[in-house]
């Protein structure tokens, strides 16, 4: 499970577009990543401990019918070149666009976004670039999907204006339900560390998009961005809210509140699979496919991180081919299941974003039937 | 079933939009409509006779496990104000061409656009009009349907140029195994009858997009647009290929090929259920709605004729309440089934383009599972 309470800030740096590694440039991000890393020991302590508190209470769940959390993770990954397959930079953004709507239709918490044309160059603060000939594409479908995740309260702070985002006032609205109004009520909101230091041991300030800013038990750096878990009871007339910064999975362990996805970069389709942000890394993981088996047949066996993976243009073949840590060809046997989830189509091709929605509409049943009690199967046969 | 050889063909007029109606001009359409009515009676007497080749074929099918046809038919209805929900006009042909791909990836028959703010206008040969203020959507979303599903050789007749169609360019291809290319052999393709008359009795020369015209069996009038099935056996040697025209369900029905669709304009939502093309109408009806009843304890019993229906930004509720024929406010007893197709979605509100994809997935196995010999029922069960 991902320990790193920043892991949903912006992982494409905000910076202009370099074309090539600007050393000078990295030296400072490299001094401000230290900075920074001291607030994640941090925050990872604190997410240790709620951690602990948690691994006790899913336990529980497991036994309990009741419980409203959701302990599972879902993570979707496609190659960025799929904007490459836009006619206009209008369209380019709104492939984009689809593409964040779709995953946050069916839930999923983390997108990742593969170089298809990948040379395992390392992902260094921003200065990844994926080698296609029209390059730029990887970065700038994860500088969108993050832009779109984050909360509209939040963005001018976390997305100064770029290229990349320059048609991003077409984008549809994501609407999940971490995107507060300012009077919405919410157990939970996401919320930025204002730069206005409080006495020692009085915590920080965060504005959490409501009227009032809300004070936090911990100090953070300023610019952070946080999950706060709201005290229960607040004073009326304080010009205060009080909570509590908790780790970014909190809303949907302990509330079973889907709370947006966060954005990785892989340089190629193996470093899908390596660099997972969870320890057991994925333990179910499906590739998709118009040459897979029949997603009807299938069945799910309980999992805490599954992985559904789907190829570009010239599907996930195209993906394997290019990767030189893989030495297989056929791409079915990375995957515990590698399935079609359109059997008939009325197209010759199904396009990488419309996929997602038919192929995730085709497993929703099965992730849920994954976690049916058995001896409760009622519904599992229509 | 419909008896119409004609049914696909632009059913708007693809002249330039008259902003209100044009006797004159109507009344030479009317002339030309008769003229097509004398061909029409022709094609129907060879139409019916199929027919009653056919509905003997179809018994033997119920008992043949075999059989390749497809009896059934899917029909998708929606409000064409989906279109005012674009930000831009490139967007708005883009929207339309998700929403025909949406329906071609699920073989649907027959795409009905309704008019949201229906005043009951009856549709006359493309003086149809919306009457919502932004006007124009159900009868633009209409044609970019119709020119999406007429095969490229055919769209330089069919389609001249036309400022609905402006940016048609931006338009994903169907890739419906109807759009052939020039060498793919087929035993039906789609054609247009030319004006260049042969003998009497020597029938008609139509272009179906290949290396050589085909002589069919029949005299029709040129510029008619005709479902062409090839004999099985061509002369090499001959300039021409041999081939009789059939009725465009044939396709489906005898050959198990999905074929495209069709599409019609209803003024209201009561005209998409009273104006079937289907003698005996729909026999399984849908409305979606995230306010339905949960897909998955959902069974289709056997049907003929399904007909899905969906609603635009603010829901088939607001399609209820502007009908003037309807006296009921909850759309879900205008329906066999109210569904909700996505149980637990993650953004608020999911957009019509997006509902088509999401909700024919989930039906997609009940469909198959309504026609699957219950003895037979393996993998109905996962
Ligand atoms: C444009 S398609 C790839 C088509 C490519 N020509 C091929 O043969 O794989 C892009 C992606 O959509 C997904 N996809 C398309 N059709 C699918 C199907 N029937 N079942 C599952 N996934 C599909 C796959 O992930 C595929 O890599
Ligand atoms: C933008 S939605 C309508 C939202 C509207 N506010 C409502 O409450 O119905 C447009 C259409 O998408 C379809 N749709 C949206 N969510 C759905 C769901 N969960 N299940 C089935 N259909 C859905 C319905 O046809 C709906 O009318």
């Amino acid at each position: 499970m991902s320990t790193d309470v920043s892991a949903k800030r912006p992982q494409v740096a905000p910076s202009q577009a370099a074309e090539r590694v600007n050393w000078k440039k990295r030296k400072t991000e490299l001094k401000e990543t230290k900075k920074q890393t001291k607030e994640a020991k941090l925050l990872k302590q604190l997410d240790k401990q709620q951690q602990r508190k948690e691994s006790a209470e899913t336990e529980q769940h497991d036994q309990s019918q009741h419980a409203k959390g959701r302990a599972y993770t879902v993570s979707v990954a496609l190659p960025g070149s799929v904007l490459d397959n836009a006619q206009s930079t209008e369209l380019r953004t709104y492939l984009a666009g689809q593409i964040a709507r779709a995953c946050v239709v069916f839930c999923v918490d983390e997108i990742v976004v593969f170089d298809e044309y990948g040379e395992d160059v390392k992902s260094v603060e921003g200065e990844f670039k994926g080698v296609g000939k029209k390059g730029h594409a990887c970065i700038q479908l994860a500088r969108i999907l993050q832009y779109l995740e984050c909360p509209q309260y939040l963005r001018k702070w976390f997305f100064p204006k770029h290229q990349d985002l320059q048609y991003a006032g077409l984008l549809n609205p994501l609407d999940s339900p971490h995107h507060m109004r300012i009077d919405d009520e919410s157990d939970y909101r996401e919320g930025i560390v204002l730069d206005r230091p409080l006495k020692p041991g009085k915590g920080s300030l965060v504005n959490c998009g409501m009227r009032k800013d809300v004070q936090i038990d911990k100090q953070l750096q300023s610019g952070l961005r946080v999950t706060v878990k709201l005290n229960k009871t607040q004073k009326q007339e304080s010009k205060l809210c009080k909570g509590a910064v908790v780790a970014p999975h909190l809303p949907r362990t302990e509330g079973g509140i889907y709370w947006g996805y966060s954005v990785r970069l892989a340089s190629c389709l193996s470093a899908v699979f390596t660099e997972s942000p969870h320890k057991e890394g994925y333990d179910l993981t499906i590739g998709t496919s118009e040459r897979g088996s029949n997603v009807d047949q299938a069945t799910l066996s309980p999992f805490r991180h599954l992985l559904v993976v789907f190829g570009g243009l010239q599907g996930l073949e195209a993906s394997v081919d290019t990767d030189q840590n893989l030495e297989v060809n056929d791409p079915s046997v990375l995957f515990d299941l590698y399935l079609n989830t359109c059997p008939g189509q009325g197209s010759r091709t199904i396009r990488t974003e419309e996929a997602i929605l038919v192929s995730m509409a085709g497993l929703r049943r099965k992730i849920d039937g994954a976690f049916l009690d058995v001896s409760n199967g009622a519904s599992s046969n229509a």
